[in-house]
């Protein structure tokens, strides 16, 4: 951010008065223009024991697996947000139920809110933004090539909570360590 | 948003190519600028049976009461948020616990994340956005005096729990009526 949205006057980096840490401010009209996290919603759509999957047809991870997620829109609940997700990546209709996970991503400012959902019919495609789309038994799920550490985590909290019937709130914090920027650690919030 | 805080040109409302809704672009250098919802964080800390509650020193709602809570911020994970607004408020210190309440708010393009959390000493103190920090007992909580919809609601869904000794996640989403812009209606989310 270089300029004022609202003015178009330069912007400057600095702490404003009674807060405690650096904004862009308006150096003409004063505006802070603060940043804060996203939100991405998502559904984990299931039809009986089978997981709906989607293959990405965008960056990042094209060609790689997810389950439908996105940012959240303004003006929409977190569970419309999931659902709408569903049909607009798997043209996939689906009752959502309750959050699942919740992960911070806070080296990338996101916060993912996972629902579990039931898909309400078999009627499903590729959206715009999936190169296929499908359903898979567990021992089927492509772990080697799903997209996202916090899908990767989220769906292994699923498989293991299903076994025990019943699928409590789970989540955690997924922090990039400093080797690599595609190495991640794993904090799961205790039960 | 009037200019792109990129290059400090106009910007349009335009719907994107591939996508379905208006954003703001820029018409020099085409930068779409996304609006996306909000998150507020916050704790409900709790010393044995009493909560925590501060009184405002800021708008909205000089001088009502509320939990600690606030927009949680870049670089930092919804619980740290939710502790760090603590601190800034009550200057508290809290063990953040499980995530109670989601609630969505779209007509301010909000989501609440409030977490239960246990307070750690009674050295507290009101922080400079709070007139005044107090313990109270259920029956002491100033109802008619709480600041927000949202915070109404999750202290009554917390009492109706404490009762029966565990707490489940709760949350829904609250709807500003039409009537008028004091007026809200509250949809819970089903158990």
């Amino acid at each position: 951010m270089k300029f004022c949205s609202l003015c178009g006057s330069l912007v400057e980096i600095k702490i404003p008065s009674g807060d405690n840490r650096p904004r862009h401010v308006c150096n003409a009209c004063s505006t802070i223009h603060y940043q804060n996290p996203k939100i991405m919603v998502g559904c984990i759509p299931v039809w009986e024991q089978k997981m709906l999957l989607c293959r990405r047809a965008i960056e990042p991870r094209y060609g790689l697996w997810t389950v439908p997620a996105g940012f959240m829109e303004n003006g929409e609940t977190s569970q419309q947000g999931a659902a709408r997700e569903t049909q607009e990546e798997a043209c996939a209709r689906v009752e959502v139920e309750g959050l699942y996970t919740l992960f911070n991503l806070p080296h990338i400012n996101q916060v993912y809110l996972l629902f579990r959902s039931r898909l309400l019919d078999l009627d499903f495609a590729a959206g715009e933004e999936s190169l296929e789309v499908g359903l898979f038994e567990e021992h089927e799920i492509p772990w080697e090539k799903l997209a996202f550490p916090v899908i990767r985590e989220s769906l292994q909290l699923y498989y293991a909570d299903r076994k025990g019937g019943s699928f409590p709130l789970r989540g955690g914090t997924i922090i990039r360590t400093p080797e690599s920027s595609k190495s991640y650690r794993i904090m799961l919030d205790s039960d």
